[in-house]
This record gives structure tokens, C-alpha cells and sequence, in this order.
């Protein structure tokens, strides 16, 4: 069997999550890691080749589909486009605000090109969008809830760091119980940001920083936790490493919606994810939206597509045949 | 804007469930129902025209997708492959060991014909499914789990109600807490029939009759109750029909699987569904597919699909754009 060569560009978390998913798939293999550092300075897990990003263009024979590890902010608005017109590219592009512009340039280079790209790939956009859409297909009237939790904000916590006495952080952000509760039982209730969730911070202060300053700095803080319900625990540096070394995250998707004559009869459709890692995961989306992009590429499906354009069944390795017989 | 005209064969459950579903997608309409019995016997919620089947292939022009609302016993089999040649078709064909040979006679007239045809589209098979198969190309190292109810199981009540004394039953199966409680804590269960599921019957028997006989012959009955923890409660028929009268169903699916260099991160997928009617869920789930098979015919995308062939877009009525901007 010809395998399917997936290239990483970007050596973080998500690349490193990329490279393990890759073994988890036996009609994928590694092609090779790009990155900006000096490539010997790369330490894989693995033992594929590591070369630096200049060396890309030169390897595009190598190379069947590129996955973008970078980051939302600033890496994948310049590197999508950059890149989607001489490979089938996947990134987890994750600004949602700024989707539809991301899409149209994409999508531009991405036809120039005759090459397949899959934007915003992953869980939130990726696989909370899908059960949106889905749920929202079967029940065109109802309400639909997102929570997010538990679980570690990287946003949130960068947040936090970038106060004065503040040595490193973790903030958590945790769904309110009761509120999915009312959802469940199609109370359909409106919620506000301080109803749905609540923010849990873990702060290592520098020493001698004014506590209650801090504490006072991070609950007023506008958008980030003034809107929520804040907790801050001060710890030590080794609690933070023990016990919240992890990049735990998830959350719930759910419509309830009304069928019948009268609209006498109610429905809940729930998704959630509990992941341990939430850039492993991320990276096990990505994986299997590049085996997609790579064939649908070879279907002549060009341009840029979200998980709303691939059909599901390019997303498994299985035949037709065994998809119909055990997963139908 | 030209609607999408739907009709519908077989005006029970699940023809009112899918009557009462085209009135809330605004770019459906209903253009007919037809029916076995005398046409002028059949009174339908609303007002569009009710024809004997024997009419069906003269009004071919006045329809885009014919929605087949029969029985999987014997129905299906038969009318599914025969309208597929002349009609794009939707069916919930939902015996799940006769799907790949159901596939192959739809394929062939749909192809011969043409049309598109969508088969086994619902929840199980249907949502279930295709949660199934997105769950398992994301985290191919895991485990999956599917747990009904509650609800009723319409063919276990149908087996207690041929047991000699019985006038009337309805059987409720129901998931076993402790088991999902197991899997979402990634431990990983082998879970036997009995550990999985309870069923507990409501029977109304005929005057007179031996009750310690049909719960005994209910709870060693093959099948359909000897693997279970079944209990047997024997109610007035005022009872039955007051406190027994609907039919909710749902389930739970859930993949539980691991990711990282050595396997060393948890993940759990799960997808539930509470419905209070089992048919209109149904029925809106088919109206949704209804519109992609539409679509899918326009494209030229002719033949025997499944929920796995369909791109999840072609079921929403939202333009790409919107969908992007609003459910991503």
C-alpha cells in the first residue's frame, strides 16, 4: 500500500501531537518536520528527517500533504495562503471572527494551485462545528448551547502572566453544572458568559508580590474574567509543575429542539469530548482531515474546504465496503 | 425561491413525523402522500393530496425526492431498489446485517436510473453511525460503546404481545448507569449483554390470565430477554395508555481511546440523543438527508449513499458562507 506523506511544519505541541498521531495510522507515514529553528537543534520523537523552512518548496515532490502547526495569531494567516497553492495543506486556524477571510484567501491559492486545503480543522472549530451544523440540519427549530471544560485556556493564563508579580499561571475554565442541567431538561434557558461558566486560576507569584493586588488585577480584568465568577489559588512553582502540568480540555454541544403538530415533543442532541491532551487530540483531527484533503485532491476537489465539505467517509482508512458493515 | 418537493409512500408514524418536519424547513414542501389503503380513508394533518401508490410513477415530475416510510421487514426491501430508478429516494433501513445487500439492489437501479438514493438515514443507523465512524478515524486506538434508551423497543413489545394471555405491552430498554459511568472513566469495560442494558416491561394481560406464567415466559424468552435483568409489571390498559402512550427513544455513543507517545493520554467521545417522539427525530433526520439527496442529484452524484457519503453541508439550508460564519 502506498502511503500517504504528511510533512509538519512548526515543532510545538501540535507538531509533536501530529507526529504521534501519524503512528496511529498505518496508511500515513512521515515525510519530514520544517521548521524555523536550526534543525539540529529539532529533537524528535521519531527519526524523521528534520530541515529547515526555506528547504519546503524544494522538497514539494516529497511531500503530500503539509500540516500547518502554527499558531492563529499570526503563523497560519501568513502560512495557509503562502503554502495552499503548492501543497494540499490542513491547519486548525482557530479565530473565528476571522474564518471568512482566511477561507477566501485560502481558497484563492488553493485553486491557482489545483491544490486541496482544510481550514480550522480540530475540535472548536472542527468537530463542535460539525455537531452544530448536523444538529441544527435535523432540528430547524431549537436552541443551541456550547460549553467549554473543564479545561486550560492558554489564552486565560497568557493573560494572567503578563501581570506584574506574576511568575506563571494556569487558569482552567470549568462549565457550570446547573446551567447544563436546565439545558438538558429543554428548559432552554438564556444564559450569560457568568451563568455558563466559571474560571479557575492557578498563580505562582514572584516573591514579595502584593497578593491581594494580583487577586484584585485578574478578577476586574475586562473580557478575560470581570464577566465570570474568578477564583485565584496562589501556589508554588512545584505545585504548578505537579499538578498542572497537563493541557487537559472538552466540553458539551447541545440542541434541544421541538417536533410534532404542535411542537409538542422534545429532543436533546449532545456532543462532548473529555481529552486528556488537547493539542494530541487537535492533532488526531488534523491527521485524519489530511488523509481527506488528499483524496479528495486526487477526486479533483480543489480549493479550500472546512469539515463542513468533507463527506465523513474520506476520513477513514476503511473500505466503503467495511465502513457500511461495521460502523452503519 | 423553487422548494424541494417532497412525498411521501406510507402515512404512518413516520410519514406524520416527516409531514409535520417539511413544515418547519422553509425550502421544502410536501407535494403528496401516497398510500396502500384507499387514499380517501387517509386524513392527513394538512392539506396536500393523498394518492393510491398505483398512481406514484404517473406523478413522477411532480416530485425531487420520495421519502419511503415503510417497515425494514418487508417494505423496504422491496420498494426501495424498485422506486430508486425512477425517484432520488430517502429510506431508514435499519437492519443492520442486510444493509451491504439493501445497498447493492438500491445502487444498481439508482445508477441504472440516474437518481440518488440515501438508505439507513435516522439515528441508529444514522447519527450513531456517523458518530461512530468520525470517532474512530479520529482516535484509531480505542474502544467503542453504543447504549440504547430509554425507550421503547417497538419489536420487544411486539414479542411480549404475542405471548398467549396478553393483551397489550410496551417494553422500555434501558442503559446500565454504572457501565457508562465506567466507559467515560476510560476503564475500559467488557461489558456482556446483561451488563450493558435492563429492560422492563408494562403488560396489560387479558382477564383471567396466569400472570406468573407470562412474566416467566417473558423473562426466558430467547433472545429477546434471557441475556437481561428484565422486570415485568402487569397495569390496567387505562394505565398503559395514560402513562405509556409515547414512544421516546435515545442512546448513547461513546469512543473512548488514547493518544501520545506511549498511549498515554485518555480521550472520551460521546454523542447522546433524548428524543421524545422516535419517529419525528427520524422523520427530521430524513428530511435533512432528503435535501442532500436532492442536492447530490444535481451535482450528478448518482447512486446508493449513505450518511457516510454525504458532505455534512448538503444537509443544511444555510449558504456555505453562512454556515462558516455562524455554525463553524
Amino acid at each position: 500500500m502506498e502511503k500517504i506523506k504528511l510533512a509538519i511544519l512548526g515543532y510545538g505541541n501540535l507538531g509533536k501531537g501530529i507526529e504521534c498521531a501519524i503512528g496511529q495510522n498505518a496508511d500515513c507515514e512521515i515525510a519530514a518536520v520544517f521548521t524555523r529553528r536550526a534543525p539540529e537543534s529539532v529533537k524528535l520523537y521519531g527519526d524523521a528527517p528534520v530541515y529547515h523552512v526555506d528547504e519546503l518548496l524544494k522538497r514539494k515532490d516529497e511531500i503530500d500533504v503539509l500540516m500547518l502547526c502554527g499558531g492563529s495569531a499570526t503563523d497560519l494567516p501568513e502560512q495557509t495562503p503562502l503554502y495552499a497553492g503548492d501543497f494540499n495543506v490542513v491547519d486548525s486556524f482557530d479565530t473565528h471572527a476571522r474564518i471568512p477571510e482566511h477561507f477566501a484567501r485560502v481558497d484563492e491559492a488553493a485553486k491557482a494551485g489545483g491544490r486541496t486545503a482544510v481550514i480550522s480543522a480540530g475540535w472548536d472549530p472542527g468537530m463542535f462545528s460539525l455537531n452544530r451544523l448536523y444538529a441544527n440540519a435535523i432540528l430547524p427549530e431549537g436552541n443551541d448551547y456550547t460549553f467549554w471544560g473543564r479545561g486550560v485556556s492558554q489564552g486565560h493564563s497568557d493573560a494572567i502572566r503578563r501581570i506584574a508579580g506574576v511568575k506563571d499561571a494556569r487558569q482552567y475554565t470549568i462549565p457550570v453544572e446547573s446551567a447544563l442541567e436546565s439545558v438538558r431538561r429543554c428548559e432552554n434557558p438564556e444564559l450569560t458568559a457568568r451563568q455558563k461558566h466559571t474560571r479557575e486560576c492557578f498563580v505562582v507569584a514572584e516573591e514579595g508580590a502584593d497578593l491581594a493586588k494580583i487577586r484584585q488585577e485578574i478578577q476586574t480584568m475586562p473580557n478575560y474574567f470581570a464577566d465570570y465568577d474568578t477564583t485565584v489559588h496562589f501556589i508554588s512553582e512545584e505545585e504548578l509543575m505537579r499538578d498542572h502540568a497537563g493541557i487537559p480540555h472538552g466540553g458539551f454541544v447541545l440542541r434541544t429542539g421541538r417536533t410534532g403538530r404542535d411542537g409538542e415533543h422534545s429532543h436533546v442532541i449532545e456532543y462532548s469530548l473529555k481529552l486528556d491532551s488537547n493539542p494530541e487530540f487537535t492533532a488526531s483531527v488534523l491527521v485524519a482531515y489530511a488523509r481527506a484533503a488528499y483524496r479528495m485532491n486526487r477526486k479533483g476537489m480543489t480549493g479550500c474546504k472546512t469539515v463542513f465539505d468533507v463527506a465523513p467517509a474520506d476520513l477513514s482508512p476503511l473500505s466503503p465496503e467495511e465502513m457500511r458493515a461495521h460502523l452503519l
